[in-house]
């Protein structure tokens, strides 16, 4: 019988994500579902100064809620010609939750007088996992790369097009799923709770 | 006969304070010109990373155009929630450059969620005199305050609808002129300039 865990998302492409990472490294007996798979619970508000804050008041309360060990994660894009803004308010950097158009234009918008060397930033990701018998993990993945001057490509979400990771000179929205999960902030975090979710299956 | 300095700006209103700052403090023999009254040079952009480099940019190319001691200043506010932007894309932060009501909405937007005790923050205006002989000088003055959550008051410009100074409880846009020259930021920068602009007034 496999351990059921559950990731605070709605996130089709988050829970999806997380899947290909377990299976990829091999880990078995573990169910992931999610925010749709279990009774409504109150959930925590993201406002938290840090994704760390953000991540594991999500995770505390899923797993409070639900009596399932719990994953949650905050991620987002820091941009160092904006003081590592947006940061924790990503998702509504242009003021709407979740508007990702508005957002990357916004963005775009703010970064349109600053030179091409002053355009580096990073995608962080924290992951935090909550088992109810008290433990508690939490972990960061950081991809790092520069915001480029328009968007590019069509897959991913949030501020894939806009951003080219170190190292090559195509968007994140231009990866392939694997491609991405094997060097994404999310992938680096996710892989990181591997050994303590194989555990959990063990149990 | 009176010294000209030349103030690098068209902003009438800025323009107002420093002569009302002078007054204020006394200086005679200095008469201050702007942008207008000079002929037309290619203006440096503001793409500094910094208050100081925009400001002092500005000077050196008034003072190189015109042949006159020049004073600019660069202004911005600082937020905490933020990392300290706007900073230095203050005036152009909802992507528009000088749209106060659209930077101002977008700034109570990405603030939504902020509680109380991290609305904190401060204006900050940079002041840089250069005269042709070569002599610079760059202040910077400082105004400490919260964000509120609505615009309050009709006077001012740019963010002091927003702006609660520290102290009181009434927006930067409600104070007279003279309250507000009297704690502002750009008047606590101007007025460190006094002594060098008294020194030129008798050269």
């Amino acid at each position: 019988m496999s351990r059921r865990v559950l990731v605070a998302s709605r996130n089709a492409k988050k829970l999806k994500e997380l899947r290909r990472i377990l299976d990829e490294a091999g880990v078995a007996g573990v169910e992931i579902v999610g925010l749709d798979d279990v009774p409504a619970y109150d959930e925590a508000p993201e406002t938290g100064a840090t994704f760390e804050e953000n991540a594991l008041a999500k995770a505390r309360d899923g797993a409070a809620a639900t009596g399932l060990p719990c994953v949650a994660d905050d991620s987002g894009i820091e941009v160092d010609a904006l003081n590592g803004m947006p940061g924790v308010l990503s998702a509504r950097w242009a003021g709407r939750h979740g508007d990702d158009a508005a957002n990357n234009a916004l963005l775009l918008a703010q970064l349109s007088d600053v030179p091409d060397e002053r355009r580096g930033g990073r995608f962080v990701s924290t992951c935090a996992l909550v088992v109810p018998d008290g433990t508690e993990l939490v972990v960061r993945g950081e991809w790092p790369g520069t915001i480029a001057r328009k968007p590019v490509g069509e897959g991913g979400f949030g501020y894939d097009p806009l951003f080219v990771p170190d190292g090559g000179s195509v968007s994140a929205a231009q990866l392939t799923p694997a491609e991405k999960d094997a060097a994404s902030h999310r992938g680096r975090a996710l892989r990181q709770l591997l050994p303590a979710l194989a555990a959990l299956a063990e149990d």
